[in-house]
């Protein structure tokens, strides 16, 4: 029985919660077949996550090697393809905790770079399972700087091979997935030598352990790296590699090979190898970043309305904590962000799906722009997503700390997405140097890619709303994250030609702006995320119900961020005093507003109980009785205390006379 | 050996060391105490945290346990009594994971609110430890609203015993500390019923376990609440009670008590309840939220000086990665803020004592302060630490996201101080009632607390600053602070009039203005932090090294709040746009000055190595080497693999034929 508070928010319901997760997954098909695809994997107890909570970390590195193994026989089973359309359902069902993603990474590169001959002996292995490869890139040293990679590979014309090595500890390989004791192959970048001369980094395919008793081969040293925040189930690993000999053939070259008498080839164009860093970026930002928000929106929202704690007043019934104005801003915001980035991605896809086609057509002119957007919308979604999963654990109160609210497993999860596929910063500052070229391109008259073609129209230097309804038109909002996006990157683009013409060094002077240039690149993206959302709002003509409940949460996401970051929008006076005090009260009516729609509006993301995984969450809302029940499994209720007889009893055991 | 660019680091201090650490420590005698007190603890085995990051729950249940019994015994040895000097220095020592700190919570429960007989009888049995209590207040349904706590105490004036019930599954205690798997006995806060009245919460002692085998007694149904994100070394547990009898005398009765013929008598001021509640939310500010930022900044800044990364200037060695503005943008702040709020603590210790001196002489008037300061304090510092520790973590890359950086452990534990003692936005809310009441005390000519005082006096309306520097004045920079907080305080306050004036019911007002009443009192905090500091630079003349170098981390801490909280400086002109071109300005130019100092400022904490406990944090900062050497200490680098067998060896062993 669903838990009568939970019950009574989903008769109030503004909009059909059926209809919005159709229009969601983008048709009544897609949500069907998505069901269908969750239901065969929920309902298989090999992918149980039942216990997850409980376990160690072996044990979650057994279960993620099974679900691997078994998810192989399932598709077979159930006829999905690796090109189908389940397939990103499947990781979705799975929810994460499965061995072997950096097996699907080894595969990719040597499809990527390989000849058609490596391709040809590697991937029907690989794509079978009879070996498990990896991808060893990142070392001790160096993560997001990779010419300084230090592992070497020179050439040995007499034997025609390559001996690598692990020159120093900090060249060690350090954190490849599946590599700390599943892995029996892996792809080593290693700086190539021949004949003495450095050529850079390049792709190797080295065996690590044997197939026949999966030991580690001759010259090899690898192992875990230990506990991490999460990911326990992935065997991250080490490989030193000392003077390990590979024929030469075992050089990924697609794209530049060494001869057998050391002459070194390049053919092609390295730009596609930019173009698979922007595929894996705009690939996580929904599964690694939106999605956890989305789930820990859906608990904290249903808990909220659950929750009843102290009283609003006087003489009534303690209050739902979601009817606390304090409570909602916290959570709202987050569920207009899991909107807003759950459309941002379909934007991403669209855009990247087009540069493919030209790619594919030899023309790489979308390159620089891709890049740049891949980078600072994974920055800024996978941080502010970080935030938001961490405020939805906190509003939770004591509960949100329990391992079985699902809420930290979330959190110790995605904040990594801050660091992996490029640290954050690091990226704002890729997207900034794009914006700085486009900025001068674009005030010079040349012509811009299309998402910075806003650098160069002229702009209004004040805000024209008169009441605080004003702040409802997205044109009003719209303008003003543009006029501070273009402030913010112009006046930065100014301070360093400032600093370069009063005679600091280029690099120098980079430097000295770079704070300014990563809170340039978020304005940007910011800017960006808001106007899709009204563009999707204003799509969705002729579906009334849906649009006007949407066009409140892009009203406040817009509004949230004004409200949250004040001080851009009226250090020039773009925004006067009199309008903050209008978007405070527009933002703090919207809150009240969809308040009355949270819970419809989290139960349209169509989580199934077994995918949240959360006792606080469930769609019955019985959270008591659940975290009561999930307690009892916990084994330090089954086995008898450590404790008891080598140190409690002794305290205890003359107590008894003295009570 | 020390790592050179560590080495390096510490020829540059702008100050002695030494001289600042004995500073800190309130000095030299207090350093001398606090390292020998460390250097006992960290000597005996006993206390090793050596293997903490492979440990299951069970694991770490079982040393916590282990380490709080030897405690006691070592504590006897070395003749460190309960009062003595070295208690504060203990617990630093043993850096946390040790059991039984419930038991302290129970003994103080029955000090305060029992009558001498009941501490005759109870306190000497804690004090050895013949029995193990905890304190169960929070239910399942209810933590911070107290009065809604469900458990029932009934009066059988027929047996002179009270009967305890949990009538519903929301009211099963739940969290309690000790309680899951070690607690004999516990406090039970619970609903007292005598001849069908309510008589409110009281306290009761009840026996859980046996004595004589550990053993649930009749009517107690109790275990472990499962994992939490942290804290596995404590067995937070939940209680059930079904109609268990405890004698009448068990009720704690120094301010209330029923008679035999169940006649309800109170006697002596409740107030001094309250004083309790602020003398822990003081005291955990120090080792929960200021300590843990202290390390995390050392960890942090000391990695970030081994850490080389790309080129800052093309043709060079790659640089220290706190070469990068951004980076000194992440780590200085917050090295500033451990400062400040280090600083803070001790002038909350000062108000604290001084109001106690007070309370002893039957003098209750500094409550209502030191109520609202402790709340406010506890939320703004654990906030801001958590979200410092959390910076300091990602700030440090991939590595930081294994355990063992000690990076993770510190934040998963830290997050949890802004849940428990109070929520921190219901604490917030608490500061705030205070400070409109203060504020219409003051604007009506009553005289208010000191900490409140400056709500009364004339503001001027504009910063007079006129250059960067000028803002390198505290002068400049406590004005403002000053001013934001009296605008806040006042506007809300008016806001809250206005909507009761237009006819909204006073609660619902409240409620609609609880989102800025929480920023007003985060700013009456952030304002008292910035003029304390100040102060405690100010009184520093005569060491001018230490004088100097902690005046730019209180000019650092004062000018990022207004960089990072631009909007309420802008809002009504008090800071014009170019007078925050200088505050920018300013602080970046903070950021190269204190960035000389970093590691010597951090290495002034004086944690030793093992207090740090993370492979990134050491003092010789030989990272790379320590990662790897600790890696290979991981039991999954020790055991067989637990899924070849099963899963891998199937799938490989007919791939050799094929390759």
């Amino acid at each position: 029985t669903v838990n009568p508070d939970l019950a009574s928010e989903r008769q109030m319901a503004s909009f059909s919660v059926e209809k919005l997760t159709a229009w969601l997954d983008g048709g009544a098909e897609q949500t069907r077949l998505r069901r269908a695809v969750v239901e065969a994997i929920e309902g298989d107890p090999v992918f149980s996550r039942e216990n997850q909570y409980f376990q160690s970390q072996n044990e979650r590195y057994e279960a993620a090697v099974r679900k691997a193994v078994h998810l192989q026989k399932k598709m077979k089973e159930m006829g999905w393809s690796e090109n189908g359309p389940e397939l990103k359902y499947i990781h979705r069902a799975v929810a994460g905790d499965i061995a072997f993603l950096l097996h699907r990474v080894f595969m990719r590169s040597i499809s990527v770079l390989g000849s058609d001959e490596q391709i040809a002996k590697w991937i029907p292995l690989a794509t079978q399972f009879q070996l498990i490869g990896s991808y060893a890139q990142t070392e001790l040293g160096h993560g997001t700087y990779l010419q300084g990679l230090e592992t070497t590979a020179v050439f040995d014309a007499a034997t025609q091979e390559f001996i690598l090595n692990t020159p120093k500890i900090s060249a060690m390989k350090w954190w490849p997935g599946d590599m700390g004791r599943s892995a029996t192959h892996t792809v080593v970048f290693a700086q190539l030598y021949v004949h003495g001369k450095c050529y850079g980094i390049h792709p190797f395919i080295v065996q690590i352990r044997s197939l026949q008793d999966h030991s580690l081969c001759p010259g090899i040293i690898a192992g875990d790296i230990g506990p991490k925040m999460n990911f326990e189930h992935i065997d991250n690993g080490y490989l030193m590699l000392q003077n390990v000999r590979i024929p030469r053939e075992n050089m990924l070259n697609k794209f530049c090979e060494v001869q057998p008498d050391g002459t070194y080839i390049t053919r092609g164009s390295e730009k596609i190898n930019y173009f698979t860093m922007t595929s894996v970026r705009i690939s996580i930002i929904s599964s690694e970043a939106v999605m956890p928000l989305m789930k820990a929106c859906t608990i904290a929202i249903r808990y909220s309305a659950v929750r009843r704690q102290s009283k609003l007043k006087p003489g009534e019934q303690e209050a739902k904590i979601l009817d606390y104005q304090t409570q909602q801003e916290k959570l709202l915001p987050q569920l207009a962000a899991a909107y807003a980035f759950y459309f941002i991605d379909e934007y991403l896809q669209e855009l990247f799906d087009r540069g493919y086609r030209e790619i594919q057509r030899k023309n790489f002119d979308t390159l620089p722009e891709l890049h740049a957007l891949s980078s600072g919308f994974k920055a800024l979604v996978t941080h502010y997503c970080t935030a938001g999963v961490e405020i939805c654990l906190r509003a939770c109160g004591g509960h949100g700390y329990s391992l079985l609210s699902g809420l930290p497993s979330l959190y110790t999860k995605i904040i990594a997405s801050c660091i992996y596929e490029g640290e954050n910063t690091i990226l704002l500052l890729q997207t900034a140097r794009f914006l700085i070229k486009s900025f001068m391109a674009a005030s010079t008259g040349q012509s811009v890619p299309p998402s910075v073609t806003y650098l160069a129209a002229v702009k209004p230097s004040k805000c024209p709303a008169k009441s605080k309804m004003d702040f409802l038109h997205p044109d009003i909002y719209m303008e003003a994250y543009r006029h501070v996006a273009v402030r913010l990157i112009s006046s930065t683009a100014v301070k360093l030609q400032d600093l370069i013409q009063s005679g600091v060094k280029k690099h120098e002077a980079w430097n000295r702006c770079t704070v300014q240039l990563a809170q340039a690149a978020k304005a940007h993206c910011h800017y960006i995320t808001v106007k899709n959302f009204a563009e999707v709002v204003e799509k969705l003509e002729g579906k009334a119900g849906i649009q006007k409940i949407m066009k409140h949460l892009s009203d406040l996401f817009a509004l949230h961020g004004i409200f949250s970051n004040t001080g851009v929008f009226l250090y020039d006076g773009y925004i006067s005093r009199a309008q903050m005090d209008m978007v405070t009260a527009s933002y703090l009516d919207l809150l009240a507003t969809i308040r009355k729609d949270a819970v419809p509006l989290v139960d349209a993301f169509d989580f199934t109980d077994k995918s949240l995984n959360s006792a606080l969450g469930s769609y019955d809302g019985q959270v008591y009785q659940r975290l009561y029940e999930w307690a009892q499994k916990s084994p330090t209720n089954k086995q008898i205390n450590p404790a008891y007889e080598k140190y409690l009893k002794p305290l205890l055991h003359n107590t008894l006379s003295k009570l």
